[in-house]
């Protein structure tokens, strides 16, 4: 335990996890990233002066240290101070301190000449806070991953660097007394630094083929020396490292999981161990006790669901849970089942008589039927083409077609079902804006506020395709795909982003106001070629780059998203080599080396493995218990009971061109293919029934980042092992999950 | 059986499987590729008349053509003729036929205006030959696999094109009103097709940050949209796209390698039922039947090594083979074994009496010593710096010792080992000839051919720096797999070979001499702007790219494969747009597709799979029983017993950083590391022992692609499984095996 268990410290250990609180730390920690925004070199019209900045930032300091002392009060000191998170915050509020008063003292005491090269330095720590809260779980296991998947790839780099070093000598001995020259005048491969900053560039294409001209029209055989770098260096070696960097990384992602998995079993296995009692030759948690523990850990939640959960862990159906089910309850809990009762729409309840007379039903036939689908899908692709041209006065027919399809849909499937279909919400939240804005528009007429509103409608418009796309089953099934696995890939937009912020504050302090953007048609001598003569005629001004600095949190993230891109990032940093000098190239070569080598192939790869696992498999293990379960008790939700049997599918190796088949039962043809929910065809209709309560699957519950995570590695955990106990120690409070919070409570 | 039985056509299959003739299809087939280089238009100063080329191609076409008829003899009619690779031979050579003898009537008879648009449009069709003789089987099934991928990936290509398109209408709203235009001048974002165009570019990173400059410069907000495209589009499409290839690919992949197994054993099971007995109440194959049929199969294999296979499949140890182990044949075959006699080194046979003094002695440890090995290592390392500051006197120096080394080191380890490990046959190979060369230069004087010979020398010294990288255990380990996955590889390169052929003919036809280049200076009117008006102030020209052109196959070739590259392909293109319209683009977009999109994609996953796969598990199932059982017999080669018994290892899931542990026993440094070959140490010595002869697993087996991707997939095909017996009509003549021609002997 990382927690006192006295009745103080829990109270303490609530109030600490107060939603109010939570959301006081989030904004907090983005208030605190937010100030650079307003800090100098800040965003132009965003200038605060820096007493101003100082003083918020001293107050979401002192919230954060406040915060800290809390969670003091509460943890057991041993654990909570072995703990380097805790270790980090602490230094870095201590170190953020001394900075400011540190800045203070520079800024007021010098003299002006030394107070103007006054350097906040700490503000590149300011992510820490990010990363370390323990709110930031995910992310700092991503970042705990990643530093520990360095040592192991350390020798594939220096193989490639040692690669990159050879090829550099030979392409030196072989071009430097051939007095050859870029098309610009400087000379080529006539320095060993040179050739392997040239060669360096070439690994990541942003060069080829510029650097290889010069050599190939003296000598076409050139070519050779080429082609053997880059199938050497791009096509093996970088794939190399691309596996490499994959291969350590899923390795100690799958150690952390299974860490994780074991603890949350132990613990739950002394949960079972307080409540057991002995029945039948063994230990048991009866239905009594079960039904108690629930009424604590999820007060929210009906007894018919409680009884499907027990039902689902009751696998010897004896009405009693034994160890080794009762360790799945974590992840039952985890998987989100909706409980639906089958309602009449509102209008229905509302007037019954007129909602299913028969004119009503001829016109929710016609809705429900495809042609009526289909309809649309074509007014929508007219509706484009009509954009496309200009056609401004069409406008009006369409956005009332549209509008009319809503009310209808509405009409027919109730609001409720209307607005928890995500089609039908998107078709929705597109469509009123529109109707709105072209409202706004005829009514304004030609004033100079029209024109932002013209591009908000132009983008609403063109937004409308997008339905289109999602009436095609083959790309929903993509599009669904790319929603579900959105969560865990932002975890890994979280960790670029954190890398942005440092180099971006770095980047600023060294690089700020050395290259302005002033138009490319001034006069003005001090503000020709980017306010630096050092600039003129290099290729950085005549591809008019000046718009790329560091004068900015927001253009030097711009700039360092460029970067993350990698084509031109040399013709960038060149600008930046000459405004200063060539130790500049480090700057952009380590952001090349950490953010695309190292995090962005990290992304690929786990894209690629996300992806494919989502794409390919349909159901985890403990999903399709539920789901039989659940069947079996009749408390299925199902329109036409054998109308479409396909709809379970408990085959785990379903392959891609299977997944057509996962069709979704339903009236609707919109509904149907929303994708977001497996409804359970109930086979048999059982005892309870009359309940008029029913349960379906919802696939979101895969979206959380920790499940998806577990069900990667699925197959490589044992269903029932608890790892030894020593792994509770290393493990350690790091490793916490939402049972502890359960226990405690 | 595709083929007949009858002796006449057995005769005949054996003629046809001759080595000289399946040499001279090789010769031929690549000849015929070949002619491109003198055909019109031919690479400069290989330029051929038409009819000498003419005359070659007809030779080598009646030589095809014969061998299909020689292959139509001993075949079964039936199945031949339904053999899409048969068709597609025949029909080749009768298009080529009808396309020579419509050429030299369009050449001869037409007016000479006519003539000159003569077309040999068969060209693109040469590679089929390459692809569709029975000997190209890899490649066949490489190409196979990516027809079948294509529908399944074809539903996201068009999502990912739809996306474009959409994002394309987006940008055209939002941009063509506000009179932006590019630094060249260029109207920016005004066209739809231009659009699309340059997002499609976009997606590529190759005109990535320029296409977003104009924008970015009137208004900071644009970012934003190219932000969201490019994390829309770049990093989620491409991926999925990527994921989809491969995924698809690796299923089609692993369906041929399952069926291909299949055939292999049902093939077996007709040769066991063919052999066997029935012995104790089942049916085996006895050990006499074994000699006699490994005496045929494998006539040169000593009996010991026969016997040690027998063990081998002699499961149950009773001098026989039940079916299951027989069906192992095939793949036992296949795992290269290599029969080493522990015999003393030429020196020791010819004057043992002064080998084995102790002066020599003392030579021979200390040459062992592993500190001769890092002074070498130091020399080669303080050589590179020597090259690097052209201190060309200390080079005599340095080649002395590396020669002395070599002579020591063969003296140690007796030529016959120093000429089979690895890394001393490199360094054999690079320091002989430098001795060699620097001979030459230093007698030749100032002349005029020591400039080449000077380049060459180059290349070798800095070749020298390898081997200290092959020195280091863990970058050895790396090198290792390289070389081990090359051949699984080459397939892939062989595929891309292929279309760069096929383009390159198409690009010649369509563009050559359209660009020339002249050199940057030339005053000469018709030879300004790389004899293109229309190229005057492109970036084309600025970039000097006129040397990138499809003026021969070489050039072609250099082309596309800075179209492969990627970048700056928009730039290439461009020229050749100016010079034609813009339908030239579709000939660049669809090589990018093809090329970059499919190929690249399907060779990047590919060498991430094969390199996981070599790096992180040590042998197959079977490589594990082959040793345990040479080991059980006391045959192992091993010089140490117990010194190392990290040596074999078993275990499969072996991960990363446990491959340092596999070290090789062994007292030479170089031998211990060569990675070629898995020692394996006996650890009790057998009763066989005294015939002198020991036994080690090549590692080299798994070089071979089949035993690869059998194993590969070795854990989804179960050991004894045999398949459907309809699959053997499916699978049909294209699946056959080395078994089959066992089978026909």
């Amino acid at each position: 335990m990382t927690f006192k268990t006295d009745e103080r410290s829990i109270r303490l250990y609530n109030l600490y996890n107060h939603l109010a609180f939570k959301l006081a730390l989030y904004v907090a920690v983005w208030s605190f990233l937010f100030l650079a925004v307003f800090e100098k070199p800040a965003v132009p019209g965003a200038a605060l002066p820096y007493w101003a900045t100082m003083i918020i930032e001293a107050c979401i300091l002192i919230f954060f240290l406040s915060r800290f002392i809390h969670n003091v009060l509460f943890s057991e000191p041993a654990s909570f101070w072995k703990d380097p998170k805790n270790i980090v915050v602490i230094v870095t509020i201590i170190l953020v301190a001394i900075d400011m008063v540190g800045y203070i003292i520079w800024v007021n005491v010098t003299s002006p000449a030394v107070a103007a090269k006054a350097v906040r330095w700490s503000r590149p720590l300011r992510p820490l806070f990010l990363i370390n809260f323990p709110e930031g779980r995910q992310l700092r296991k991503a970042f705990r991953n990643i530093l520990r998947t360095l040592p192991d790839v350390v020798h594939i780099l220096a193989l490639f660097l040692a690669s990159i070093a050879i090829f550099a000598l030979l392409a030196l001995k072989l071009m430097q007394n051939r007095s050859l020259v870029y098309p610009d005048g400087r000379p080529y491969f006539n320095n060993y630094f040179e050739c392997v900053w040239d060669l360096y560039v070439l690994v990541t294409t942003a060069n080829s083929p510029d650097v290889m001209m010069p050599a190939y029209n003296k000598n076409n055989w050139f070519a050779t020396f080429f082609f053997v770098y880059i199938v050497v260096n791009v096509y093996i070696f970088m794939n190399i490292v691309l596996a490499s960097v994959y291969n350590n990384y899923r390795r100690h992602l799958k150690n952390e999981v299974i860490k994780t998995v074991y603890l949350k079993r132990r613990l739950l296995a002394r949960v079972f161990d307080l409540l057991k009692v002995w029945q039948r030759d063994t230990y048991v948690v009866t239905r009594q006790t079960w039904h108690s523990l629930m009424e604590i850990a999820a007060p929210h939640w009906g007894p018919t669901r409680r009884d499907v959960l027990f039902y689902v862990l009751d696998d010897t159906a004896d009405n009693a849970i034994r160890r080794k089910d009762f360790l799945k309850v974590a992840d039952l809990l985890n998987v989100e089942l909706a409980e639906e009762k089958e309602e009449p729409t509102a209008l229905e309840n509302w007037c019954p008589r007129c909602y299913l007379a028969p004119p009503s039903e001829v016109i929710k036939s016609i809705v429900r039927h495809r042609f009526f689908h289909y309809t649309f899908d074509f007014l929508i692709l007219l509706n484009a083409f009509i954009v496309g041209f200009n056609l401004e006065e069409a406008e009006w027919g369409f956005l009332t077609a549209f509008t009319v399809e809503i009310l209808l849909r509405v009409y027919t499937f109730g609001p409720k079902k209307y607005f928890t279909t995500f089609w039908d919400v998107f078709d929705f939240c597109v469509v009123m804006p529109a109707v709105i804005g072209t409202i706004i528009e005829t009514s304004l007429g030609d004033d100079y506020g029209r024109v932002k509103l013209i591009d908000f409608l132009m983008v609403i418009r063109v937004l409308k395709l997008v339905r289109l796309i999602g009436s095609i089953k083959r790309f929903q099934i993509v599009l669904t795909t790319i929603v579900n696995i959105g969560p865990s890939i932002a975890t890994y937009g979280a960790v670029i982003f954190v890398f942005f912020y440092i180099y971006a504050v770095i980047g600023m302090e060294l690089f700020s106001g050395l290259i302005n953007y002033y138009g490319y048609d001034t006069k003005n001598e001090t503000e020709m070629f980017c306010g630096d003569q050092r600039l003129k005629g290099s290729e950085f001004l005549q591809k008019r780059y000046c718009g790329n600095n560091f004068n900015s949190i927001a253009h030097s993230f711009v700039i360092l998203f460029e970067l993350l891109v990698v084509n031109q990032w040399h013709v960038m940093s060149s600008g930046f080599v000459l405004v200063t000098n060539k130790a500049a190239r480090l700057y952009f070569i380590s952001f090349h080396m950490i953010c695309v080598v190292i995090l962005l192939n990290i992304l690929t790869a786990f894209i690629l493995e996300v992806f494919i696992l989502e794409y390919s498999l349909s159901q985890t293990e403990l999903e399709s218990t539920i789901e039989a379960r659940i069947k079996d008790m009749g408390l299925g939700l199902g329109q036409n009971p054998g109308e479409n049997p396909k709809t379970v599918k408990q085959d785990k190796h379903v392959l891609v061109d299977n997944m057509e088949e996962v069709e979704m039962s339903g009236s609707s043809p919109t509904a149907a293919t929303s994708g977001d929910s497996c409804d359970v065809t109930a086979g048999a209709v059982g005892k309870q029934q009359d309940q008029g309560l029913r349960f379906r699957l919802k696939r979101s519950s895969r979206k959380r980042v920790e499940t998806l995570l577990e069900y990667m590695f699925e197959g490589e955990i044992g269903p029932a092992e608890e790892g030894q106990d020593e792994e509770v120690i290393t493990a350690g409070p790091a490793a916490r999950t939402n049972t502890s919070s359960e226990m405690a409570a």
